[in-house]
């Protein structure tokens, strides 16, 4: 990294310091524009360009009832993203985000809905209580389907969302962060699309059985995917990886997607240094995955909806931050007094 | 009220269980639709036409030095939101907020800027450390002046954001909460835009010996705004007394905005029936004046500015919110199989 970093962040700062408000009083909008400014390497960072890649897979450790809706819904999910139905559909439409709904796994059907981007490496994941979920092949494939998207995202788009959809994608995400922490599924399974605590608990119980059975190694990150991950999670963590070199600001939704970035970061140090945390969701196991990231996710809306709809709304603010800092009259364009 | 509310209630949550997503999945977002159904008594509540009304007022107790700027950048600020380079400005810009600027009572050159609102009570309050800040008169003209704009821009408007400009004013804000609460002024002081620890202990001990000189009746919510009030936050809290009259949604910014809201229930115990709390400031007596008003706000960004700033985030996620009640698909019409 060039000695070109820290001169911007100094610019950036002076700019900040110069325009019409007391300084600081911006609060976490004022450490985002810093950030991105050191991500994008320029004093005026930009926001203009805004995308949702929403990752879309199916899992079969469905079978064993962790989810209470049908995994049939991933793909119907799929057909309502396109057709603008969806809560991210509405999220993109009236931010002016472009939705990129990609194929990396999801089941037979999802494979002619128009409009998508189909990369799918299997219509789905194996059932991981009795067998790993892919093969490391597998697990490769989507790690490099995410770091082809977000090379070519760097050269469309300022800032990038990562969302997901995925019936029984909570599952797994649980068992990523109980894989790489050695936490027990009793504290990283929560109710996913609404499972009751009785069938919360046969979902760790799964978990912690797959996890008995596959052994996965937390320090072999590709290992754990290939045991207990998901196509389109894997590819976010693949995303996450290329993006941070490729030097694009990307926001990280909810549980399954924040399971990624874990991933991701095991399979390189520095994957999250071009990311910004977008909330924390009511998801059992996220406020554990969050601080085993040592993360200060911007909003806390009580949402565990995924589809990238909390990094929609981050990036929002992320917006704002970003245009304030553009658009601001400093004291001197606006004959303010300064401080005495 | 009649009995309309309830069946409005009870048919907006029938829909927001119909939506494509699982139930309670947006979190405080579904509790927003809820309570502005509520409030329009409608199940399709409305978000489009927004606006920020900012109040803006001097204080004559910035003489005691409790402000790091000059007095004189009320007036000068007032300029800049008109002329476009404040942060409300952005803000209003980017969002689509109309924003409209209320001279309550700032200081002379005020009552000459184009664009605002001018409607001033007087310029400038008296210095409350050696004398009431206003008369009784003038804080209930100050009261009709914010209960008259808001009987107008609920015929205009479906969701309005208070904000306010006024160099001292979380000195008076402070003094408020103390009057109200018995709080000392140790613990509702804080460093409003700037001030050093040794100035807060300053600030404090100006607002502790005018209470001490006032003994403000916390039971007389027109004495106690008489004695260390100020005219934009009389003039907010009329605004909150008639919008809760008038069925007009208001998002309530930072600590003088709060305490103009603390003002408002003590003037009219209903007055808060419509009100949002927007985000939780980093000034010290906020998170106290949350707790008294039992209030929970939506977004924690550790922002300070007040200009309705943080009021105009929070709108966004508002809209945001009744926007994905109205835009997305049933199950029924995106043919998404529901819980087994």
């Amino acid at each position: 990294m060039s000695s070109s970093v820290p001169s911007v962040v100094v610019q950036t700062q002076a700019r900040l310091d110069s325009l019409t408000k007391p300084p600081g009083s911006l609060g976490r909008l004022e450490e985002i524009v810093l950030r991105l400014a050191a991500i994008q390497q320029s004093d005026r960072p930009l926001t203009d360009r805004k995308a949702i890649y929403v990752f879309c897979g199916d899992h079969g450790v469905t079978a064993e009832g962790v989810s209470p809706f049908p995994s049939s819904v991933t793909v119907e999910m799929m057909r309502n993203f396109v057709a603008g139905g969806a809560a991210i559909s509405v999220l993109c439409r009236i931010q002016a985000m472009e939705p990129v709904i990609v194929n990396a796994g999801a089941a037979e059907g999802s494979e002619s809905i128009p409009n998508v981007l189909q990369r799918r490496i299997a219509p789905g994941t194996r059932n991981f209580a009795v067998e790993p979920a892919m093969t490391r092949d597998q697990a490769q494939a989507a790690i490099a389907l995410g770091r082809q998207l977000a090379g070519d995202a760097a050269s469309r788009f300022d800032l990038v969302g990562l969302g997901e959809m995925g019936i029984g994608n909570t599952t797994s995400a649980a068992a990523l962060l109980s894989a790489f922490t050695g936490a027990d599924p009793g504290l990283t399974a929560g109710a996913g699309t609404g499972l009751t605590p009785d069938r919360i608990r046969h979902k760790a119980a799964v978990i912690r059985r797959a996890l008995a059975l596959h052994q996965p190694d937390a320090g072999d990150a590709l290992g754990v995917l290939a045991a207990v991950g998901g196509f389109e999670i894997a590819a976010m963590a693949g995303f996450l990886v290329q993006a941070s070199r490729s030097r694009l600001a990307v926001v990280i939704d909810g549980f399954p997607c924040s399971a990624a970035a874990l991933a991701a970061r095991a399979l390189a140090p520095t994957a999250l240094d071009t990311a910004f945390f977008a909330h924390r969701s009511a998801e059992t196991g996220h406020s554990l995955l969050l601080e085993t990231l040592g993360a200060s996710p911007l909003l806390d809306l009580g949402m565990r909806l995924g589809e990238g709809t909390g990094a929609a709304l981050a990036m929002n603010v992320i917006d704002a931050a970003a245009r304030l800092f553009a658009e601001m009259a400093t004291f001197e364009q606006a004959q303010v007094s300064g401080r005495r």
